[in-house]
């Protein structure tokens, strides 16, 4: 595809979250499902349910650019999640799994922490300040999302460090 | 294999990191030869330097464990720099290029920055103080480094928005 301007890259960059984040909704289920620790499931089904407001957001500034959200697959988060995969797919005790789990998901925030600071700069520099409200909260909750599993990990890592 | 431990957790993160610092290594230079701004650039092939450091810092970790560092694919990174190969084959003006490149490597910073993070807590966790020393060092840099592309990008982003 071409990229001519800052708009292009801004509508790709869009494109390629708006592939993370449905991915996310589809991979996140089971790994949810593999967690027993109450406070990682319930933060992980939280998340989940924001992914999908977030991904309402994407749709919305769409609409707005009048381009359509399909056709790119971001291979960032396919690898991601493919790490996460594997990780489940391990002979693991059920504490350490968890904690594994966190560090698979921060990574995940991350990336889209990275995604949405640049798309909001690029929606600020074009003058889109809709867009720009829009993917600054996305970006927000990201953050939450991020320094929430920090907050858990320190509970987990240490029954990981002690299983019982 | 098996997760027994926060220790096994913990060797297994530092095997992905550094297949993620060698895949860096390894793609690092075609990124830098495809940018024109300077300062964009130098903070690249600096950032390099750096890695190789970085990689150093594994190894000696890893011959204190006993450990070998290799036989892991980070699959994260394998698809944050898939996407930055697919980058440089676009049909891009070269201001947007730059402003993608710089996307593109913050995404890679943040991969590091989730998993030093959880590297350096889980030395702690387990006593190891040398490695949560040599770990941090590494982290620190991963931070300065993506704050480095925020300042850059601010100066290539107005180019790619105006070119030219």
């Amino acid at each position: 595809m071409e990229m001519a301007t800052l708009q292009d890259l801004f509508v790709e960059n869009l494109k390629d979250l708006y592939s993370a984040e449905t991915q996310i909704l589809k991979a996140g289920p089971k790994v949810s499902k593999a967690v027993e620790n109450e406070d990682l499931r319930s933060a992980l089904d939280e998340h989940l349910r924001i992914t999908e407001t977030q991904v309402e957001r994407l749709e919305r500034i769409f609409k707005d650019l009048g381009e359509k959200p399909t056709g790119k697959k971001c291979h960032g988060m396919e690898g991601l999640l493919e790490e996460n995969k594997e990780l489940l797919g391990e002979d693991a005790e059920q504490e350490v799994l968890e904690a594994g789990v966190i560090v698979g998901m921060q990574k995940v925030e991350h990336y889209e922490i990275a995604g949405y600071g640049s798309a909001v700069t690029f929606a600020k520099l074009l003058g889109n300040d809709d867009a720009a409200d829009l993917l600054a909260q996305t970006l927000e909750e990201e953050k939450n999302a991020d320094k929430m599993l920090t907050q858990i990990a320190e509970q987990i890592n240490v029954q990981a460090d002690h299983p019982a």
